[in-house]
């Protein structure tokens, strides 16, 4: 069994699956609507959003002909969680990068009393 | 051919690599260190370690009996950096749920002056 986070990420490794969930951010869509910008077919679509919908990254309304689609953010959430422990590692190089600027500018004020 | 995002994306959906790179996190490790916590075999490490450079979340030193692995951070900033827009989604469930707090403690010490 697949656990829930490798889950989420192995939907999020499709270009077409995240521009998906771009065009959702923005508000529901039916699948024909978000169809329209891909050069691919219908049931392509429809194949897409199963995958999404397995990984709980969206959810589809229950009107038979009209389901809209519309992104659920929760998986997301837990992507951003797991990330935050590798955050202070370019969170860090910018700290770096800000106190050699600092330093660099401190020196600079010293040295020239224009 | 595959974009940088989606190869990191699927790089990062397997628990077993994910357990690497959170132990590459702490530091530098040869393959036999990153092995030994895991009940699968070296040749099995090895691959998830090719996986994980191929995605560039990894480096491997030169040495060519002692190769440390590291982790390398940027694939994983591209992946932080992806998740900016929808972070609105759960950071506004956040504020709602905040100005509801504020709200009933407001109606609170309103109603009960004890």
């Amino acid at each position: 069994m697949t656990d829930p986070l490798s889950t989420t990420l192995s939907a999020l490794a499709d270009p077409t699956r995240r521009a998906i969930l771009a065009r959702l951010a923005a508000g529901e869509a039916t699948v024909n609507e978000l169809a329209a910008p891909f050069d691919i077919s219908l049931p392509a679509i429809s194949r897409h959003l199963k995958v999404l919908e397995g990984a709980g990254l969206i959810s589809r309304g229950r009107e038979a002909q009209w389901r809209p689609c519309r992104l659920e953010a929760e998986p997301l959430k837990a992507v951003d969680t797991w990330l935050e422990r590798y955050r202070t590692f370019w969170e860090g190089s910018f700290d770096k990068l800000e106190a050699y600027l600092n330093e660099i500018t401190k020196g600079d004020g010293n040295g020239r009393q224009s």
